[in-house]
């Protein structure tokens, strides 16, 4: 394995969460009364170092991969659609587009394995490690190099960031992955394949009996291959090029002092990757929300992650991290613009009474 | 009553909501993908009757009142905090100040009733009913005529609000008027008074209980006064000047086809007793978030309501819709923004198995 892939993240400054837990107290209002807002603002605090964080300067990244699997069925949607959605982002017509719009986020759109032909042309990052994985039912869906140039392939979309970015969002599109990202919960020992299962964009009943047979046949081949199995190798074995891409993203972020702003259940399935790889990453992570997706839940626990909102989104792209950033825009707003007693004004009754509670 | 709080508002425009659904469904996500940000999208259309809604000119009154139940040591706040907090709105220093410019609303304060000598002056709108409400223990916490004042009061706020505004936003600040909310929740059948009790803004354990010993005195003697009460007598009976102006304030918002954006427990209350005067101000109502104050929940049930976040916020002033403002922003952003698959065009393979699921 790279050497970097295992560096250590610095901790968040925990001097500065202190005097951010400080302030928050003595500002304007019951203690806790903002609630996880108040946790965000003093999280975001320790991260960046500083008194009065900021979330103003959003990179998102959006990674593209096609999968072997689709090829059993295991989609409402045929493979077609990851090309023509990466298209669509580019064009400014998707979810995440409009969004990066709203936030004046930059997006960057990655090509990191889907099944088109030529490349997409800028601004579209060009680097497709293969055109599409294996099908993990028969066999590894990717070689164990092909993981790791993926993985360098997100560290370097990291490094292409610019100085002052603050809160980064990796999106994901590849029809087919959540079975992928199924499959990888289970083996990082999420729950079972019946309790992972899920309709993803939108398998009837009957489509997600298929699924999970699909992913317990994946999972039985991988286990006869492997009675123990290191973290990277479950990567390879199960995951898909825009996974490995954001496990690689997620640990170069966090090396890099960065906020990460997870998405849903296939961002999360990278994130616990990512995490088993290299455990230090777990402490730059924020998640943004929870999905309907059975599977999120499970892996968000295994996470030991509280989601900041449930809305029903199973979207993928970023699209939920990029509806969040929002939340935590108020969240520093909030800690920066609001008064404290002191500069308030406000009567000795009042802020002794605080300080007693 | 006056004849103005009971005249029906009108329905939202249903032919828009389905025009609106039926958008959703041609944009370029698999449908139902964004969650609640598509129904909030098409409730607002319907509600503007525009299929490209908005949520762009948002108005914020923030009602103060004080409570003559106070003297019972039923909150964790002196009184005098109502006052203090009025001043803090208008300097900027509090959590909806910050949110309001955040947000670019406008932001009324109304003193409805606070204890304060002389009048605030500008710009703060000096409307006091009286220095507080009568101890809802003993009698009740206002006359008929006073209550039909502070709806009067919140209908005015309604009236003076530039044409073009989009979304409303009721807060309040009053100290015990967590104890009027409960009181009004029992007293309209949200739950029982050890049900719906909580700590406000920070009582401990024994306090909660005391607050407990006083709303079930408090409803002893109003149901001694009355086997049945019209809604307008629980809410003169119970209310705040805050809670009645909120009242007010939300049913001409609806007759004025506003949507209203509810903030947490005690605007739910003034949010239940609009809906007890007069139904037909419900379907103006988004639910912004849900508080821990155990009543909460309760009042929510009662309304039928699910609120868009839980994010712990338990301040008042507002501040949790204005937080959710960000989410409809979202939500419209989506729905106006995002291609639809003719747009985009994405291949008939696409769109065919959009329109078979």
């Amino acid at each position: 394995m790279k050497k970097w892939i295992i560096n250590s993240a610095d901790q968040p400054d925990e001097a500065m969460k202190a005097a951010a837990i400080r302030r928050q107290l003595e500002l304007t209002k019951p203690p806790g009364a903002l609630g996880r807002l108040e946790d965000i603002a003093v999280e975001l605090s320790a991260m960046q170092g500083r008194l009065n964080p900021s979330a103003k300067n959003v990179q998102i990244a959006v990674f593209a991969g096609d999968h072997g699997v689709a090829c059993e069925g295991v989609s409402a949607f045929p493979q077609v659609v990851t090309v023509e959605m990466v298209k669509n982002f580019i064009r400014g017509g998707a979810a995440i587009s409009v969004m990066a719009r709203e936030l004046g986020a930059g997006l960057t759109v990655v090509n990191a394995g889907t099944v088109n032909e030529e490349p997409f042309g800028q601004p579209v990052v060009d680097r497709p490690i293969a055109a599409g994985t294996h099908n993990l039912v028969d066999e590894s869906a990717m070689a164990e190099s092909q993981c790791v140039q993926a993985l360098d392939l997100g560290k370097d979309i990291i490094d292409g960031f610019p100085e002052d970015t603050e809160i980064v969002i990796g999106g994901e599109m590849g029809i087919a992955n959540t079975t992928s990202a199924t499959a990888l919960g289970v083996a990082f020992g999420a729950g079972t394949a019946s309790e992972l299962v899920g309709p993803g964009t939108g398998l009837d009943h009957e489509g997600v009996e298929l699924k999970r047979k699909v992913i317990e046949r994946a999972l039985s081949r991988f286990n006869n291959a492997h009675s123990v199995a290191q973290p990277l190798v479950i990567l390879y074995e199960l995951g898909g090029f825009e996974i490995a891409a954001l496990v690689g993203y997620f640990i170069r972020a966090a090396q890099q002092r960065l906020a990460i702003l997870v998405d849903g259940f296939i961002a999360s399935a990278a994130a616990l990757a990512a995490c088993r790889i290299n455990p230090s990453v777990r402490q730059w992570m924020i998640f943004a929300h929870s999905s309907p997706e059975p599977g999120h839940r499970l892996v968000l626990e295994a996470l030991h992650a509280s989601p900041l909102v449930s809305l029903g989104m199973r979207l993928g792209e970023g699209s939920g991290s990029a509806v969040a950033v929002t939340l935590l825009r108020s969240a520093c707003a909030l800690q920066n613009g609001m008064a404290t007693f002191a500069e308030a004004g406000v009567s000795d009754a009042l802020s002794d009474s605080i300080s007693d509670s």
